[in-house]
């Protein structure tokens, strides 16, 4: 057997989210048929992670099993996204791994980018593809915000309901927040985030920015450690799953 | 009567271009309706310049006259944006000008912005905005092509056959190209253009950067006057009318 590491690009909008829902069309359940068709085998797909309904992708990775070996990896990216084609999916990269490797369970990093556009008029070019802002924000104190972020702390306060994770214990790595003219972009670098977590934490960094909350509003509703403190999580069509690091 | 300009963003993608055309929808036919009824009165818009179908804006200028001054820009910005809400079109800022001001003759510069996405796979998120180019671009050669074409030229090898600028003598203000990762940005600033000037000039560089051409090939297309000579334009959903400067 061989493993393959694929990495890959979709449009969030367009899908129930990665992995396979009943109510819609899934990355994965897409990826999984086009490859299967291709390779004319069953193939099982092992993504890095679930990204929610409406997560965007430019660098989601999952790996795959195959008796026989790909030779040609242009000719395989190029028939991949052929299948494709009717799908807001791209394969942009096809990587030959160790047998031990798992896209999920070898992730050093997950580099996730968050995409705000802070201006009054409604977006047009990167509708859909950025969360649209109107009030002025501080990016000052939002800087303020994100740096009490960083590190090892319990993220209870930033998880979905629904999240699974036995632990709200998260080490974030790294988390910046940078602006150029209107567009904020938010990077948050971790081994793992909980359900939500990104959303949940830019959501709170917008209230922040906003004037919402103060800086010791900020501070309180992260120690509470409560999901009820939280601000509205940030929508999904702002947040890409950027890249992930083994 | 008072002199109002606005500054505009589009998405060409689904427009005929800037100017009024009987086999579909422009920029100006929806702005002036919504303006119109809006306003309460019959709009005439000015455009800095025509922009071709397909070719998108995020600055075009246009300016208007009224009777009645605006007292609330930013009621006026909100209610204008709802009435453009069907269509990619939006309008990011109401500016009061003198008399004489006219968004076209006033225009110092025109700032134009080409973005290249150089990589193998299909392109999904930035699909429509930006130029796909599977082969590798060599940036070094481009940017040494594009140096030639700063300054004061004739520029006939680089403009549509059917332009109808009275001379082809042009000068370029500023011209540059820069990658990040797969990413390429040129901008080109100058008082005018030729018709189809920018995606001519980009479309020699890309011929240029793939190796079709050597920079002597260039030069002598450039310096041939000959449209017969010129590369094939370059796709106009790359191209932005990103800043017009009075």
């Amino acid at each position: 057997m061989h493993t393959y590491q694929i990495t890959i690009e979709y449009l969030g909008t367009d899908f129930v989210g990665w992995q396979f829902q009943k109510n819609g069309i899934s990355v994965q359940e897409v990826l999984e048929k086009a490859l299967s068709k291709l390779l004319k085998n069953k193939i099982i797909l092992y993504g890095s992670g679930r990204t929610d309904s409406g997560v965007h992708a430019n660098g989601q990775s999952a790996h795959f099993k195959l008796k026989k070996k790909i030779i040609d990896k242009k000719n395989f990216i190029n028939s991949i996204n052929f299948f494709l084609n009717n799908y807001s999916v791209s394969v942009l990269s096809l990587k030959k791994r160790s047998n031990s490797f798992h896209a999920r369970h070898s992730a050093k990093n997950r580099i996730y980018k968050y995409s705000i556009i802070n201006r009054y008029s409604p977006l047009i070019i990167e509708k859909g593809k950025a969360w649209h802002i109107k009030k002025r924000l501080d990016i000052k104190i939002m800087q303020k915000g994100i740096k009490i972020l960083r590190g090892t702390h319990n993220f209870n306060t930033f998880r979905s309901a629904s999240c699974q994770a036995k632990s709200p214990i998260k080490t974030i790595k790294k988390a910046t927040i940078k602006k150029d003219k209107n567009k904020i972009i938010l990077i948050f670098v971790s081994k793992s985030f909980l359900q939500q977590q990104v959303r949940s934490m830019v959501g709170s960094l917008k209230y922040l920015g906003e004037g919402k909350w103060s800086l010791k509003d900020f501070k309180k509703a992260f120690l509470s450690k409560k999901r009820s403190m939280c601000a509205p999580p940030a929508p999904a069509h702002g947040l890409y799953l950027h890249k992930v690091n083994y």
